[in-house]
């Protein structure tokens, strides 16, 4: 799937939340996706909460698993170890890079790093594995 | 502190999230925390999502670590590793159970089980460290 | 399987370090696993190493699922994720106590906690994932 | 510390299974570290254990930290979460790429892949947290 079919599958598979999120880049080697930093992602202070910051995580790794597999609605996020390394800043979107590092048959596992838009370093590191149904 | 002082913190300082927890027991061995399932934590299907989740590991946590140490807003959290292992039923509160396993001087380490209230079998299991400010 | 079943087990699949362990005990509940603190598993100062912690858990983990599900020789670890939260006491022993939180058909998920014996406090805690053969 | 430097450093503090391991490139960017497959570190079938590959992810970012900062003997690891993704390949080395991906006051925080030496495909991938002694 590339960027377009993602965004349509995101719309329709994840409507509660896809106004949240942009597709930014879709390829074997993995998937960017912005977060759209909005009032309800904010904890006081003005940066993205952790669950935000989760959700990132989780929907990026999910998008860059159909990018190399097709459209496949049940896939279900069985583990998700992540590291919060800094505040993101205030006012920023978010960038979270998946990259799919296994697709076996009932697992996928991969990684995302997460970016504040124009800052080098990371705001948080995320390992992910996914429970693929039969195909 | 104690359920109702967790209750009251809970509001001032996680002001767009308090609606949906519940203090249900706070005390030395840990808290009990109540997600007040509503259409926003939902996913297709009627189940919680996974963000909803780890947003109630994680507030549970804090909450439990609060209860020992007194109120300390900068505590943050900087690693959770979080398995999914059933899906929440439809239409029922979940339930976590956290506990603090260490409070040193810069981090604490805890573990929560969250479950469909009713039903003995544990829908997530959480894994978390947070970073305490200095005292 | 019991614990004296479990032993032997160990001895057949664990060769190499199965003079390392004792089971102290397996019910449905888990297992208690000893490891023996030997002179190899020993840091500078006398304490535990951080990989003879890991292979402690996730022993100890296997044999739980092998006590609920029988002798599954090719059960593979996919996942752990363990804080280490207190030195182990020099010239101790350590006690690893661990659950099956869910059996499913292609995963198996626990957790783990380990003691110095005789001390109340957890040395190190575990989430563990490990994938089953097909049954 | 550059590649002597960490092996010097090594050699002294983990005299145990210094002749485990060879540092084969470290610099800003990280440490690339081999593992040379020895008969304690197998499993029934020639592959490398889990608890060697956990140490060699481990030891990796050790050196990832103290090229960094210098010998400081008393960092120690408080979280590692690792994916196991596929089996090494019986008879080659392992090589773990560590990178840091924050270096904080009290944390460091990075990541590990391993690969079979010579394979595309990564055999495992790492996160892992270290805490620092005051500086």
């Amino acid at each position: 799937m590339d960027k377009a079919a993602l965004a349509v599958f995101l719309r329709a598979d994840f409507a509660q939340v896809a106004d949240d999120f942009v597709v930014e880049r879709a390829d074997e080697a993995g998937v960017t996706l912005r977060l759209v930093a909005g009032e309800r992602h904010l904890r006081p202070g003005g940066t993205v909460s952790g669950p935000a910051l989760f959700a990132l995580a989780d929907v990026a790794m999910y998008l860059a698993i159909l990018a190399r597999v097709g459209p496949v609605a049940l896939a279900v996020t069985t583990n998700c170890s992540i590291d919060f390394m800094r505040k993101p800043e205030a006012g920023r979107d978010l960038l979270a890079e998946a990259r799919v590092l296994k697709l076996g048959r009932v697992l996928a596992v991969g990684d995302v790093l997460v970016f504040s838009q124009g800052r080098p370093e990371p705001v948080a590191r995320a390992g992910l594995t996914y429970s693929l149904p039969p195909r």
